[in-house]
């Protein structure tokens, strides 16, 4: 099916519905950037699309890395004095810090505190606290419970493994017409967060799904990797891949009722700028457009200046600027099926208009062809009805000169990407355009 | 004759009514991108500057074009069902829909009104159509008179011929010491309309009148012709030429009291699109500077991708922002002396401009010349008195570094073009520029 | 030393007090273009720094000019009819025209007043006036002064020698690693005005004293020396030397309270202009950019076209535009320490960013280092503190890719250029950077 065929039949209600079941399903599952959870999580993704479960071994050099050890929970649980539970991973993953070490012991309260984590001004609210690159231990907790924890001796057990493993990511790749890729890349790292970043992961998912069914110009590769170390592992093992790459988006926070922000890749001006770009201001809404940083997600990686890919982040409220952040608050009601739905429309029409950008060249470019006779022209001058059809193909017709493609008819005239690229088919098959 | 003096002596008010007066003889003729009135237009034109006749028989091909038939008008009415007159071209050719067939039936009203054309929102004015391209036939009138109109049976009568003949246009060339030539380009295919677009051929007329007397760099060329098809034969007959235009501009709209609009050429950045923009500048008025849009007279043609020539627009309010466009009420009322006299100030500034733009070579550029013991500079060192010449001096011996041309010493002094060509005058003299 | 602990051990306070004593011992002395008084300032200079005094001979062409005869004033006053005397040399060195030639006569009012120069807005300060390159001769006085002048024969004494001799200058260079130089110049012409120019002239002369006592990259230059005439000859006999400029500011206007403006040099994007900028902005303080202009003081010649060198203009309120400019209210009192230490402050975070600014290369550019095991980034993930010093890391190793310079970077990333070169230091010492 052609892809314009599958945005016309697109329902964000309905995808949005079944993004948010997908991202309640996911949510109790405790991910990190190894062990278990992302194993159980890209099974789950596989059943809608055959993504391929990829591993790389604890140890093993990569860039200027080395995976780390894997890391898997049994349980972890402080006991108050009177040998009450307390904290519990077993009621929030966020509890436990991630890649915790193994402990077992009693210890006075006083010490116990060096190990917890809260947050004061958000009260009720466990804050989400990592430690991959050193040993250590820590529980994370709302400042309201800590603050009720009474003098004594607590019994700490954190009942981890970290040990050499693996490494896991998904990997799905579409291919195209032309080898040329597109990359989606979703973080698949972080825990009970449902924003951050089930929300990338449902749309990317998703959006697979839908390109999956579509007539493809270019090579789609969805990468859910752990964030960081999983790109700079892809990156170290897929350079020939990572050199095909001509647009790629990092998905994440696609969920809140926030609007859309884009941040650039770090080349500023790549298609996938543009296109980005183009489909925020033909959908009309509100959005911000912002310039790269070396700091965020996985883009941070792809952008980085060995690599330089044209990859950017398409984000509603982008990472830290909302309060529920990291934190027990960023759960599945936080997250909107409207929003989903929202955020996977707007993918799609990047994705069309990365398909059907092109620079075409207008094969009667002396004077103005007569579009009248060939039924593309009103015949009747001096009226003004119609005209913005009319417009937009002497728009293609006279900037179709082997330097503008789509993108650039569309941001010179002021035209959105749609009535451009449709007045290119009209002009093709009559044969004006090459 | 040097242009300095021309410009000196020209008297905005005199001219301005001459143009009148000639926009008021050519109102009442019929014309059309064919046919006699064209011929009798360019008559009456060329009693004051020796315009060229050329003709070129229809059904020759041009570009992706095909010249068209020829057409002309005999006599043109309907009647009522009691044989009263109720539409008749005799008093106003806009009655008549352009091109229209020859008819000569009676029908009933029902059929009548569905070759009717009005203005409902501006009941007493008579609407301007045209099918060029498309064999039909219709009448214009107010929307007034079309609900007056009763049922019952009506007698048409078009006395039209539309026959292979001539498309008929007109050219003066007022060659220079350069071969470069400098544009005019005017419509004159458009019936009982005033300021769209009489005013533009009495602006070129008298333009070329002016500058027939003075000393000429550039050689320059003065088109009148019919719209569209009129560019598109002139561009297929004469390749040569048009690749020797170096700067053109298409005269229109510019006997209205709105204030000026230059259109930049499809290059934007083209020598004519910085002498309008600073003319206007230096005029000192309230104008408007905009992109080149792939619609309007023959820029779009001499602007296709193919000739991409330096042509912009230079304009009062452009077609169809005033009410009155393309309707009886752009009668020649509606044009005033006044506006007319200072649009062909301002084509002669921006030929001024054309004229005088070069590259200078300071030939002093290490340090700055002493302009003292030459006389140019005061010299009582700490007094501020009459500065502003010296300081044209400066930035033009500044900037002569065989990058900048005059026009761009203005740009970035913020001097007006006079000043800063009177100093280049004075460097000359002083032999400090070459 | 370290110019880093130069600055970090700066105190405005005492180094303003400084300039303000050195502004007021050479307030007082009759300086010309040439002549006694320069020689006797620059002698006061060298006690600081050992300035080497230059000399070349009336009558010697440079570039276009000739260095003109020396003038000298013994005395110089005029006696009203009762033989009192109404203007004299002795009380202020405005009173007399500079380069006035020797007059000893008697004349009606009438007559004298034709070399009267007043200020009739202010009505109690003397004027500024010079007449270097047309032999006349006059007095300035205070209008006040003037309107009580009764008519009657006055005696007028001007007893100046104006004959063949030496134009001064003074010229210190402090040798770097580097052949590549940065040039300060200050004009050291004007007689009893203190903004204009010992304001400069102390700003100069004391980071040319600090600069010494540190580690140079760049090898630094001073110049004093007389406006226009000065820059020609140093221009002219130094060719090669010129040719090693890579960034330089002219130093004036330095000690009246206003906020500072840089005129950017004719080149516009030079590395000064970009120095001073963001010096500026680092600052935090009220300021102005002005592009280059080519009037002014010697920018005028170091910019001008013939060698276009990257040297702009450093100053609090720029010349003509404070009332006290060239009159003589511009005195010591007008002139604040507190106001010079902040300039001498401001033209050593120049100096800093000249010596520090450079182009690195990421040695780990694809992907980012791992900073953590390099104990440079915090250790446990999601937590926001401390951040800064890590986003300047990043934000250097990201754009340290061969084409931005440090200087690129702090715009780039918004960070102060102290910040990023911190980094670039910790960057390199753990062999990051190259």
């Amino acid at each position: 099916m052609r892809l314009e065929e599958i945005i016309a039949g697109f329902d964000p209600r309905t995808a949005g519905a079944e993004m948010h079941a997908l991202v309640r399903e996911l949510f109790p599952i405790c991910r990190s950037i190894t062990g278990d959870g992302v194993r159980r999580t890209l099974e789950i993704l596989s059943r809608r699309q055959p993504i391929e479960i990829r591993e790389i071994a604890s140890g093993t050099p990569v860039l200027d890395w080395t995976v780390p050890p894997e890391w898997n929970v049994r349980e972890a649980w402080v006991r108050d004095p009177n040998g009450d539970l307390v904290i519990d991973f077993r009621s929030s993953n966020l509890h436990l810090v991630g890649y915790s070490v193994p402990v077992r012991r009693r210890m006075p309260l006083a010490e116990l505190r060096r190990h917890l984590h809260t947050l004061p001004d958000r009260p009720d609210w466990i804050p989400y606290r990592t430690s991959y690159y050193k040993e250590t231990w820590g529980f994370c907790l709302s400042h309201r419970r800590l603050e009720s924890l009474r003098e004594g001796e607590y019994e700490v057990v954190i009942d981890t493994t970290l040990a050499p493993g693996k490494l896991t990511w998904g990997e799905l790749v579409l291919p195209g017409e032309l080898e040329d890729e597109v990359l989606i890349s979703a973080h698949v790292c972080h825990p009970s967060l449902a924003n951050d970043n089930l929300s990338g992961v449902a749309v990317a998912l998703f959006l697979a799904d839908l390109l999956a069914g579509a007539e493809r110009r270019h090579t789609f590769r969805f990468l859910f990797i752990p964030g960081t170390i999983g790109s700079i592992v892809w990156l170290a093992t897929n350079p020939e891949a990572a050199g095909r790459v001509r647009a790629g988006l990092v998905a994440a926070n696609l969920g809140d009722p926030g609007a859309f922000t884009y941040k650039r890749s770090r080349l500023g001006e790549a298609t996938v700028d543009r296109a980005a770009a183009r489909a925020l201001a033909d959908a009309g809404a509100e959005h911000a457009l912002e310039d790269f940083v070396p700091f965020g997600y996985d883009e941070r990686q792809y952008c980085s200046p060995g690599f330089n890919l044209p990859v950017g982040s398409l984000t509603r409220t982008p990472w830290g600027r909302y309060p529920q952040y990291h934190t027990s608050a960023d759960d599945p009601d936080f997250v909107r099926p409207e929003a989903l739905g929202g955020s996977l429309g707007l993918y799609l029409e990047v994705a069309r208009i990365l398909e059907r950008n092109r620079r075409f060249l207008n094969l009667e470019p002396r004077g103005e062809p007569q579009l009248g006779r060939r039924g593309l022209y009103g015949s009747l001058g001096g009226r003004e009805e119609g005209r913005e059809r009319e417009l937009a193909l002497l728009w293609v017709l006279n900037l179709s000169d082997g330097e503008h493609d789509l993108l650039a008819i569309a941001e010179r005239s002021g035209l959105s990407f749609a009535q451009v690229s449709a007045a290119a088919d009209r002009l093709l098959e009559a044969g004006l355009l090459q």
